[in-house]
């Protein structure tokens, strides 16, 4: 991860030359939060966190940066000093990895001296906002995947090294159980799984040579790629070879399609594995698939035990950005609320209550002012003081185990891949309502 | 950047074994190149060639990650010694960074030993990737904005922070002007360009309090945001404060208008300006802007001198993924062929001829094998040989220069934003025909 503080916008810089110079140091509350959720989203997943409090904890602006900055000829010596012993001091309020939230309601709340709680959004909004948009688009896989397998590989078409690494990260902790991306698995503990690619076999005179040589190399957990030339014919070369293959001591995990019709292919190899007394073999899907697509051969019953998940995922190819932002909602105690044509905010210091119901189901947000007595869980909860965290970090497991669990709670409705059509509720509790009327 | 050679799929990794322990390193040509074009594309731009060969200089595998790799217990002392000692040692074919390419074109080959022409391969996709797609979306953007200025401030809803920076050095490359990312202009010497954000003005108690107070700071190259209350009322609040700034010697370069109706805005805000005598004061429109509100905004004649583009571009939203491939095309000079359902390639080793007319524009592309003689001029020329760049890595004003000529020498129906209806003729050989039929 990119820690350095000059992974930022020009304008926080400028900003915070001209806080120090007017003395604007005084304690400001920034929350983000996303405006509106894309179509057919129910909910958004709170993921990414525990990034943001990395982030926050080693944020730093590096000597050779400085120097550079100096150079433009456009920051005075106090402004450079002051990024020079640059550490992040202030508080965070944050929702629980894994929370599903709504639009409007606060996901995490820095509250921090004005030049610092500024410095930090662009990295801040950054890190939270691809984590939220993909953990969203995973747990819609893993709704519809019910218990089957789901492995992330979308690091080729992720945009960039860190979107692959997050997106391994967020899309685990909504719900995958594996990624494809090794060194993700070793940053973040999350289980790697790997097959092989059409190369393989194209780089060998014989597919069934090819198949021989990758088992022979791997030994345990072997996948084979079926599709280069004609995927049944490949089933039944392995039906041949599996015997000899299985004699040696070489456990064949499964198989993999990544072409045609998937749910045809997939039953027809069932029915070749199976005659040859593989019923074992463990059969995988891939290519170009997403929430929908895998949904539908879950529908169909197809005899598909696993999914491989990647481009569709890790751009949210349907929605591939929110609408988030970062907004000052209190400066020095004073409530403070932009008028930008349709871009109005909800003015303050806020909680986001959870009232559930008596089934355990959640049954409406309240949007409250933060201190203000109303019903319900609150949300927000302090994760970070004075620039320290309050508890270890916690492991991603522990957040996977919160995701699958709050998907129990939410009501049915929002569970499908569509718009429900009675929409969660999120009140605005009275307080919240009459200081709008007062600004 | 991330140079770690951890940062790959596992399948990677498990088919170097198999290679190493069959002994199939002979030389091995594989391609990167895009199946089609998405939806309303004409062509897109080949960008991120030096990035992939920093990368291919750079790439190993640390001491720590092979400690993690050993413990996974699927890797032998052979592979694991072999990835200690990897560096890449191949050839590298590639066209001029900048230069417009078409479907199924190659537009990096490179020539190595299996195992390490197999090993590059998630991650040149992976560079290579995002940064066709970021420069083939920005360079739209600058065919419409024709003279006006463009600055790309995505960094917040880039997917993470290595496409924030990718997406900078791409959209400058593809003739954008400058970068909010201070990063991105300290790593690849983009000019940066800043103003405020809607927090600063919210800090103050009034608007005009925080317009001095932001003028007095930065005292060059202020840029006043104006609707964080009231357009209009603000470009009053600028006019009359603008002599007394004026006389402090501070230099007011422009306004930024973020919301409504930006022509409407802009107009009224132009009229307020001139009234007042500040004519060189330029006017920054920003808020969601994509090449098609770039277009119309300038094809109404709205007294806008700059846009800033962001979540739009650098998430290339209306095609957030390119459908690109790196494929074995030649394995021991024999020509390799997928014949996957719906994803066949033009197997063999190939060149790419560009045949201009006489006006300098160009009228087809002819695909045919390496060693083919075809008329036109070839496209992929030598950049790397036995892993050693053949020249000083290019600047990027040099490839942002070479962008600009190549959109002159394009047809002009391919610098629509729409698709072409004549398409760009690319042929295929006899030679590639003929080997097609032969495999």
């Amino acid at each position: 991860m990119i820690q350095s503080g000059f992974l930022t916008d020009l304008y926080e810089l400028l900003m915070v030359q001209a806080y120090l110079q007017s003395g604007l140091v005084g304690t400001a509350v920034f929350e983000f939060f996303c405006r509106n959720l894309p179509p057919n989203r129910n909910f958004l997943l709170a993921v990414g966190l525990e990034t943001v409090l990395d982030f926050l904890q080693e944020i730093h602006f590096e000597q050779e940066g400085l120097e550079w900055l100096e150079k433009t000829g456009r920051f005075s010596s106090e402004t450079l000093e002051y990024l020079r012993g640059f550490r992040f001091q202030g508080d965070v309020y944050a929702m629980d990895e894994g929370t599903p939230f709504f639009a409007q309601e606060p996901v995490v709340q820095v509250v921090a001296p004005l030049p610092q709680a500024q410095l930090i959004e662009s990295r801040l909004i950054n890190l939270l906002h691809y984590q939220i948009l993909v953990a969203s688009k995973a747990v819609r896989c893993r709704l519809v995947a019910k218990e089957k397998r789901l492995v992330e590989f979308g690091l080729r078409r992720a945009h960039g090294g860190e979107a692959a690494l997050l997106a391994a990260r967020a899309s685990y902790a909504a719900g995958f159980d594996a990624t494809s991306n090794v060194l993700a698995g070793r940053l973040y503990g999350i289980p790697i799984s790997g097959t092989m690619a059409h190369s393989f076999i194209l780089a060998h005179d014989r597919e069934e040579d090819a198949f021989m040589a990758f088992a022979r190399a791997n030994r345990s957990e072997v996948v084979f790629l079926l599709d280069t030339y004609d995927t049944e014919k490949a089933a039944q070369s392995l039906a041949k070879i599996g015997p000899l293959l299985t004699r040696e001591g070489i456990r064949i995990r499964g198989v993999r399609l990544d072409s045609g019709n998937l749910g045809e292919h997939a039953r027809r190899v069932r029915e070749i594995l199976d005659s040859a007394g593989f019923h074992h073999v463990e059969i995988f899907a891939s290519g170009n698939l997403d929430e929908h697509r895998v949904g539908e051969l879950v529908a169909q019953s197809a005899p598909i035990d696993g999914f491989g998940v990647g481009t569709a995922m890790d751009t949210s190819s349907d929605a591939p950005y929110l609408d988030c932002a970062y907004k000052l909602q209190e400066y020095e105690g004073k409530p403070r609320r932009k008028r930008s044509e349709g871009k109005e905010t909800w003015a303050g210091r806020k909680q986001v209550y959870r009232v559930w119901g008596r089934d355990g189901v959640a049954s409406k947000d309240i949007l409250a002012l933060a201190g203000e007595r109303v019903e319900g869980e609150p949300l927000l909860r302090p994760v970070m003081k004075d620039g320290k965290r309050l508890y270890a970090a916690r492991p991603l497991d522990e957040i996977r185990r919160n995701v699958l669990e709050q998907l129990d709670r939410l009501p049915e409705g929002l569970r499908e891949l569509t718009s429900s059509p009675i929409p969660y509720r999120v009140e605005i509790s009275p307080g919240l309502a009459s200081l709008q009327t007062h600004l």
